[in-house]
């Protein structure tokens, strides 16, 4: 059994409301849950950043599916490697919305890890978006505690 | 512009015969010269395993339009990573058959990287799929030679 | 002389019940001692995974006995490495039920080391087991100080 | 799936003949090669040293079964480690008697990778184990080139 | 999209005045703001050194166009490497007036990377103005705290 | 004194002709003798990618000089870098014309080290564009041999 | 000159008896503060442990005249190595005796370090050895601080 | 421009009185500053051992002026390196005189960094100097905090 | 069991003739051979400087007993280490007298290794001796191939 | 004792001639072999490199010497350092001319380590001159096979 992790990016569908946001929430909370999957989902500037990281069979079917999501489109998957030790052990699924409160704090980080002060995640390297998306959990963290 | 590397294998229809694959082998090599993607497609035992190379955008659409092809299925990605150079440049695609001549010096190959004497991607790591298809390539660059 | 750690899994008997559990603890922290074998134990979901560390020849003989106890069957070693330094120096044999108290913080660390939220030792690398049984041990210590 | 590399040392029976050796080897080239099992056995002073490199499933099964063989004794697994490419993939079991042809190139061998110009395994550590077992192999492909 | 950082100094025009200074401060902050540019800027004895962070289209664009302003002659590229990660990603600009204030602090960091006392960054090397810079913002960060 | 490389690349005027290249050759291999610098410079489809080697205010003086030459323009920086050893040292200036000859050698050397099998150097890393260079030479090397 | 510790063990004679013990620590304190030596000593089970630290010649003097002492026999260096600084630097010599006050966690060290409970430095490695020594000499100083 | 370190060792003369010692101080302190050279001076049993660090060709300037000083002789280099940070950037020149004030403490660091008590420079490495004086600038900022 | 490499100089007897040099040659090649020791003898201007390779105890047992032999004094061990494989395992001990043919081959490899030209080893550190040792034996070995 | 290679660069007297050039050859080769001193000599435009190898003592005893020649001025010590190996060790004093024979293969040989194609070690950093003095070496020991 191997244990991967996989972050890809994708444009949101422009008619996109938050009801429909409230629903993908629900089903990855409960589903993910039952594959063993965990990890983080950011929204953003109509582009999603996810990171999935379990047991590589339930983490392919899984992306597989959701690639076909009519929510979004342009699925590009920008690093799949093995891991022995997941970054988001603690979340079936993070969800963070990028929308909302782009403080100072918010915007530094996206500038750390990226080219653009918005959150663009299309053109950031597999290496950036993995430095970002935990950075962006050690802020959650830090937030829940 | 970022290049990457992909490998994902699967498992190929059961009926697909011998014109398909020449047909396969056909579109790739066209289609694949006009967007700069290189790489190796082995097929044996009723599987695939393929490594994708080029500008990670040109990769990605690619690999989710075969990922819908109905000549295989179950596509299973088993490794993405940036890359400063590609191991497979002189190919827009080279396409071994692994199921004619399983001589010795193939099976040892294939022991080498693998758990298995028969060709079974799905259960190899992104490392050894790696290994595997580098040593591949060699040994088709010394029959060419 | 030789100092090594072997890490083994295995299936429990179905109708293994408490007072078997107590017995095997009683016995194994009287008779590592003698042996200065030191350990980690733990149980869960019909299965076992340990580490023996000690003398290579006592951790052989004793890993060879318990291999035939028929209190578990399907014993499968993971790692066996040669150390300087132990991990778990402080316990004869640290018996850990990981089937009550299953909490969140539990979770988190099963999900961390393996591609499951079950306690799955058969599905998991000797690196991952290695590291999730020096994270229990940690968790262990924090609890007993 | 993981492949990994086991390595034992044995006390042979005393009273071990070269008939009872080439039954080990017809029984282990055939069973090893259903199971994808490769690996080198070598044979001296009454006692074995045995690699065995496959699935962990099967290598583990092997195992277990061999070191029930009422013709040795006082197994000692010396190492055992998750490897991804094999070292001696081109032999379902190379058998190497020690006792024949002790040459003074096999003493210097020994005596390169243990305290001792007999062959001696059990003194052995587990990295030179597995360096010697490297050295014998290079050496048996010279001789069948 | 590659992200890099540029370093480079320059000799400032002699006659140049405060208000002069506060101009470039005014358009540095708004349009590097724009630019998703960050970095920071010394001046001092007649001389700036300055290190420009960003996407490589728009860093470099920005640095022809600086080296063209009047108000400065004679730039010298020291250093232009690839980043994943800023280090100076919360400020558009950071602006460091080096004349005002030479306490024995400033001039042990100066002797501390360069081999001077004065600020005379066209004798540093590459490796010595970026660590000067990234101890100077850290300087600055611990007063604005 | 510090040795630099500074790699830049530039989009050609569109009616440059023949004639202006060996002007350029001319110069160029006069002038860098004079100053010690040392380099390559490939031109195709369009674009300019050229490696300049020598001592830092040298280089910077050269580079802001060819870069407000109207023969180009873009000019941006891919890396500048200091070395203690020259890549190009027997050259003053190597130029290679990646127009003509455009052979399958040459189409592979940039399919490795590039996303595009087109001399497209502005979508190149600056790492890519240094070992492409550095093939580019030996490739030179064996020519004049 | 050349800075060196050596560590050896040795039997100490059965008959020994605390006398004893305090003449050697006696005689050693003052005669290698005249050398300039230092290090540690452990004492139990019979069985001395000892480094010494300090110019070559001088120690090589004195370990040659210590291993004739009949106080002890069965000198067996475990490791020389040069050092450019000496891990137990404050001490002419330190003498733990490991007879008394055998608590638990002394048993930890020594089981965290060897392959048995007991005091048994025949069985050490050097790097064990060396590795003890450490902890020892750390425990003891906290105990006088 | 090269920054270095160079270390070096003497013999005093054997009439150096306490006058001589602040003259040489405050001559050091003033043309030091001057020239950007900082440094530490140790002083101790009729030797000297001093750091000198800054630009190249004034580091070597002075230490050829020093190296003829009456009130010294038998100068030996004990290293000299170019670094890109100093050790010493607080001081024009700190002198310590190893002569008063021999705590235990000062023993215990000349013990740890030398095969001697006593402070005997020209038998240390360079190794040995530059870790010492390290140490001896430590405790000296302690003192003065 | 542990393996080591010890090396230790020493000073011959001022009378030691040719005869006595043959009968140490005779018996260290017949015990050696018995205890498993391998090693090199190099003797030269009064000195010995020897390696002795195998089991830790059978090694020690050896050289204290050397180093009580009339035949030469002031034993300075210069290094032991453990190892896992040997350097000199095909020679119980290899004698080279390094009076005789004092070829300049011979000098430089000495200057080489050393801080002189005369066979010195006592003023050689453990590091030199070994690499000296090494390259005196791929001398010998190409002279008796 | 301190092995250590130390490198420096110095004005040659402006009417020095070949004569004086041939007489310093000469007491270098004689005196250096007593001294067991080992290096190379480069002349070239006015400048003199030179590496020194051998007893820490002297070397420095020789350096200090050569210091005061009047035939040389403004000795500048690039870098000292302890080394296990020289570099040099079959030459006494290898003398190079620089000046005749400037053939390409020499200017390209000075471009690689330097800024410069004429020959300046007073703008070489300590490590383009240990570089370029063992590349200069190689040369030499290809022309003399
Ligand atoms: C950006 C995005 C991320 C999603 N992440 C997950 C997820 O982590 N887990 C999940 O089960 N579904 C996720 N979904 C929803 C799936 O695409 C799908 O709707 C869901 O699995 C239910 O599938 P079903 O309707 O076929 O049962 C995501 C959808 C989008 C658009
Ligand atoms: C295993 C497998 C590998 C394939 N590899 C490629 C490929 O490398 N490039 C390619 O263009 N098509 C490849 N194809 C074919 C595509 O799936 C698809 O048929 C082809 O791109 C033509 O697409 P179109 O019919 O939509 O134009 C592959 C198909 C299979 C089953
Ligand atoms: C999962 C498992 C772990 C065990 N661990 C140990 C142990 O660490 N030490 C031990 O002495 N016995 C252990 N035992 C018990 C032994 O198998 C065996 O019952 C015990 O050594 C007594 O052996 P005896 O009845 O032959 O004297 C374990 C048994 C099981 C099922
Ligand atoms: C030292 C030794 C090594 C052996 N190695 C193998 C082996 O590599 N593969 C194998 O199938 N059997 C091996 N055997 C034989 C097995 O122990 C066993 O006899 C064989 O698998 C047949 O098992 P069965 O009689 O239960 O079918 C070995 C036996 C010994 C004594
Ligand atoms: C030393 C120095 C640093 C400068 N840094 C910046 C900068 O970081 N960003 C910026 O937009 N302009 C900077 N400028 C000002 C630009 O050169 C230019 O004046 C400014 O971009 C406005 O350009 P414009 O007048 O062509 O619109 C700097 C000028 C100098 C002299
Ligand atoms: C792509 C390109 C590369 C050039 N490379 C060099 C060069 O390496 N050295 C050089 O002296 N001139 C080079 N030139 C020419 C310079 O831009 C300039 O024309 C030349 O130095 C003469 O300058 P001058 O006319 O001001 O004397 C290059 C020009 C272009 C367009
Ligand atoms: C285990 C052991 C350790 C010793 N350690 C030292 C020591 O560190 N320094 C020392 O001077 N003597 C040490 N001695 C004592 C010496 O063997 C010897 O008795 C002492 O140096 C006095 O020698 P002398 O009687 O020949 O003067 C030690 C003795 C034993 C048995
Ligand atoms: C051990 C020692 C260290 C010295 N260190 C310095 C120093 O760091 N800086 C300095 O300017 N002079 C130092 N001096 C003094 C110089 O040798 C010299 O006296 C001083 O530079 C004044 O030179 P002048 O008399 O030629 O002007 C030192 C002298 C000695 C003996
Ligand atoms: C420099 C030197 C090296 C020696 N090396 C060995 C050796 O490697 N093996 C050995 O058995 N004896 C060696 N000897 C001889 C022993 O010291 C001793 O004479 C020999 O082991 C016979 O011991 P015995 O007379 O007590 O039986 C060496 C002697 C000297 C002086
Ligand atoms: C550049 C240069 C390099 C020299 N190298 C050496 C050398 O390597 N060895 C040496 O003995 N003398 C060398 N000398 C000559 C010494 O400076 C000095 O003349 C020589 O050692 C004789 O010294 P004496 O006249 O005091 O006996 C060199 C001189 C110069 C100018």
């Amino acid at each position: 059994m191997h244990t991967i992790r996989l972050i890809y990016t994708s444009d949101a569908r422009e008619d996109l409301r938050y009801r429909d946001f409230i629903t993908i929430m629900d089903t990855a909370a409960e589903t993910n849950r039952e594959r063993a999957i965990t990890g983080i989902l950011c929204y953003g500037g109509g582009q999603f950043l996810q990171a999935l990281e379990g047991e590589r069979l339930a983490v392919n079917a899984l992306y597989h599916h959701i690639a076909t999501d009519p929510r979004h489109s342009n699925c590009q998957v920008l690093s799949v490697e093995e891991i022995s030790t997941r970054d988001f052990a603690e979340w079936s699924m993070k969800i963070v919305d990028w929308n909302d409160a782009v403080t100072a704090a918010r915007q530094t980080v996206l500038l750390k890890h990226s080219g653009s002060r918005h959150f663009d995640p299309a053109n950031m390297s597999g290496q950036q978006a993995s430095a970002f998306l935990r950075e962006v959990a050690a802020m959650e963290r830090l937030l829940t505690d």
